[in-house]
């Protein structure tokens, strides 16, 4: 902690601050500038109660100088972490390419889905049956309806599959049918549904918030962390900006921060990041470019008639157009696509 | 709904939109333009389904026309929301001042904290016992330990407590202690929460989120209205932007903006939305002056050794001038702040 | 500055930034914490070039510490800057009131609206003649011609003029007519005609950017202050940010920081802060609340036939309503709107 | 564009709102919603005095529909702009890579920059000699000293020099010595500088403005196309966001949207959009995934000595490497970077 004092600032409040600093049993270091004085506070690496250090007479600022994520840091943990999700990893070398609807619909637009994106090179099905929609007059979600339909994709397709959890309430229904709990960015901040999904063993896809900082995102997933859960895939899905011509502004930059801050696995989702299916492809291509581990795609079969987020969704071709293209794009960089682990069941 | 075509669109492309519409059970009007043509889809005022139609050939883009919120919209209720709250009413002529330290820290904090903020003028007296915290290594509340304090000040002093909920699991707790359940920012597209909350018919002060817009937030509103619960407050509490001198920038011109738009009182937290104790006084005034229907303030006795929040809490001295000053701008504006409705028991 | 090292960075990394630093002939400050180790260059208060201290290997980040602007700081400067404008003061207790038209459109419209806007209270004049314009195709304003029509308005009424500028190459043309030189936002940063106003004598209204910080704002004053040139009056006028429900966002916590941060006078514009008449007079009052010293106001006779900005302009009647409120405000805060110098001459 | 009525709106209220339309010279058509009533102004595409409709009595809003650009529009002139920029093409399939340092420090280091980027793969040069700084103290260029030696790197190089135009007042010095006048982003808005850069033949590299829209990005090309210059290189360079842990934000999104929206070529500077070298080759990467026609990047030979943006610059051997990366996902694409056309001149 850093508390820089007022060029104003007399020797007696230099002193009071010296001594608060004492009080809450660290150890100050003060150098005297041509313009101000600063005092360091050494120990504890971040006590956000300093922050009211500010308060006292003579005190200009206080800021914060080490990280304050610690387990998902890089810098803790240098190596990237690598974990299996059925059968591929994630993480290391590969891409993985996560697709399907955003809300199951029915029975048969979700095995449809499920065909159709793994035969274009997915690696696991997406697919909501709790909606957390903006009106309450808007569908909702089919529920655990949902989840039997999205087990029988799985069983069909051998995909495992990442459903997005609203609430604590969910998790015991969740946890029987899901392979990976998506937290939503409406609920990255949500801490008591982040405390009990770090009580479990599953993998968690963590989405950033609408407005999160990239060091907010990192405190988010250090509750999952702290909760001894290590298998934390963080995902960009574009933030919100005073720009209008796209649903959001994928923050493209988060990418290698995110590589460089930590040593969890990084995706991008450019469906919600762009909002509109046309655009889609350009930057699934950018993500992988930047060095994302893989992204998360919206899927249709038929995007017109879809019950949520048609207009960002891709129809199952032009899907596997571009996986083709992110395809090249992993080679250029000396990486490839998870391959697809067993063929399709035959005949179903 | 509005559909504009693209200049290129073809009289089939215009043909098969048309149909479409139809085929959603509404009316198609067209207008052609000098450049464009335009088709309004009249019928069922807000289906997002429609947004969809943005993928037909030849459509440019899909715009909503009517407001998607209802229950709340001064449209269909034009009379001002009034309700009471144990002895005054909110969203009349009275302008209400909630205030109270960020966390309940102690017991004699706590009674101390009411006790002066109850002779500064206050009418209600918020706390937290479950405390959102960005880091999972931070200080989390008192839990229920907290709300039994918060009784012993409501007793003492005769004002209702605010108290924030994050969890649904935490309402039946909640229910017995808390006069007024608070909804905080990164919770307010916590849709369960606010299912939860709709079912109940105490008062909800909900906190307008970090990022959310003005529509959104009357979204999370109709949430609650959509339960039956009509006790709604509506919370500015500042916006993230690229600002970085204060902590939020308070978007003052909400506070007209949703006088206009809704029928639900609507009030201002110049705390979070400054994060300066020495802002706030200048912040609460310009409320007031906007319009504002009350304030929710943080005072604590001694913010300098406050657990969290403590660089923006007034010390109650500061708060009884701030109460001051408000009362005069009220007068100003025909109102007044809402009296205190029984003198303080004496001896405690 | 300060220089925070990598927890990883090695004795000689860190002998290798401290020479760097006095190389710069600094002198550095050394302090070892338990994760990390900070150097601290004191000498000269603000280098940028020092940021490229972040490039040597072990350096996690540099940051600035001294605020870099100097001759408009209040620490440097601590009592308000008040100077004259054609008979009243600005900058001292007394609160200014600007008002008039986006631009002048005609001889009859500025002479109509001077004297409205004067009956109603206002201080001096505002028209614009050159008009930065979004759109080529769209009206560029009177040039000369509106200059002519102003000064007639400032002989009959006796009010002072304030006109933006857009161009070093307007400057001897605006010399002689104009009495307080506006500099819109867009041209916030356009260092070059900065340069040249800050060499004149003439009062410069600054604007702030749409997305400019604070700091920036106070950057650009500097560039006027450093010429030589005094007069400076600060402008908030909305910041960009993601809510479209307004024009722009009034930044109301610039007032209190910017009076704390800054001798120079600061005024709001509620017109450009809300884009809509509607909302004005709520801003306007709120920014006098929060301690701005005056307000520069849209006024036009016939909003719905204005060529540009009718949507934010108030009529006649509603701005001498707002003043009067503005009037009481003030009051409540021991100041007054300045008073008119001079009954307005009869029998034009 | 269309006027939204109020629901509560009267028959002589719609139709106060029709004659204003007629008054206009515009062709109002009517349709009559559940809730609402709809006018739509047909004529003139896009007449900005329009907005001011909204203050009639019973207007909801008034709402722009077509298109306010026209001359960059893709749907005027749905072919890509392709023109020369002495030897290479700009706006084809060719991608197009401008390097160089921030500013023109000295004879030997822009010498040396040049013949590394040129070794390197890079097409042109970029230097700057009026600088605009945040800071009156800061180093403000070596102006025309500095466009000398520039002119000396071209003779040397082949390659053609890249520099930026401040004022109006430079203009013709620029035109001596340069090939391609870049629009810095803090002037995209000075319609003066653009009004005269559109009356020269040159070519203009516009950048867009650091809270600039994509709308009003092609707004200001718009003020170069209609004064007859066709020669536009639009460039996104990162836009403010609340984000800070990198300079600005790419708007990554802006390729492809921008791409769809107009015919003109366009270039991403991945040096100011993320402010750190580190960070540079991924978002290159990233720009030419999403599709865009080149990159402009600032190279050093010395960053850590730079005198501005240092930090945000590549060596030329790290700006080598990228180039090689580049090539290989434009080749994925199908494109390629535009070949050196001559091989440099040997012995110098």
């Amino acid at each position: 902690m850093l508390i820089i004092m007022k060029p104003s600032a007399t020797p007696q409040q230099i002193e009071a601050v010296i001594h608060a600093v004492q009080a809450r049993g660290l150890t100050p270091h003060i150098t005297h500038g041509i313009e101000t004085t600063l005092i360091t506070a050494v120990g504890e690496a971040h006590d956000p109660s300093l922050d009211s250090l500010e308060l006292l007479d003579g005190v200009e600022s206080v800021r914060q100088i080490s990280q304050p994520f610690k387990l998902g840091s890089r810098q803790v943990h240098p190596e990237n972490s690598v974990f299996p999700i059925d059968g591929f990893q994630v993480g290391g070398d590969d891409i993985i390419i996560i697709a399907g609807p955003c809300a199951v619909e029915s029975r048969s637009q979700i095995l449809e889905t499920a065909q159709a994106v793994r035969e274009a090179g997915a690696n696991a099905l997406r697919g909501g049956v709790f909606k957390p929609r903006t009106s309450p007059y808007s569908f909702q979600g089919l529920g655990e309806e949902g989840l039997e339909y999205l087990a029988e994709a799985r069983e069909q397709t051998g995909m495992p599959v990442v459903v997005e959890i609203m609430s604590e309430r969910q998790l015991s229904l969740m946890l029987k049918h899901v392979d990976v709990l998506q937290v939503g960015a409406r609920n990255m901040q949500n801490f008591n549904l982040l405390r009990a999904l770090g009580e479990t063993r599953k993998s968690v896809l963590l989405k950033r918030g609408l407005s999160a900082t990239i060091e907010e995102l990192l405190m988010s997933a250090e509750y999952l962390l702290a909760g001894g859960n290590k298998q934390v895939i963080l995902c960009e899905r574009g933030i919100r900006t005073f720009e209008t011509a796209t649903r959001n502004t994928t923050d493209i930059n988060a990418i290698p921060v995110l590589k460089n801050l930590t040593h969890l696995p990084v995706i991008l989702d450019p469906s919600h990041a762009t909002g509109h299916a046309d655009y889609v492809p350009a930057i699934a291509r950018a993500a992988i470019a930047a060095g994302a581990d893989g992204l998360i795609v919206e899927v249709h079969p038929d995007p017109a008639h879809a019950v949520s987020d048609g207009r960002q969704s891709l129809k199952p071709e032009k899907f596997a157009e571009m996986v083709r293209q992110v395809k090249g794009i992993a080679e250029v960089l000396g990486r490839r696509v998870a391959p697809i682990k067993k063929p399709l069941t035959v005949g179903w």
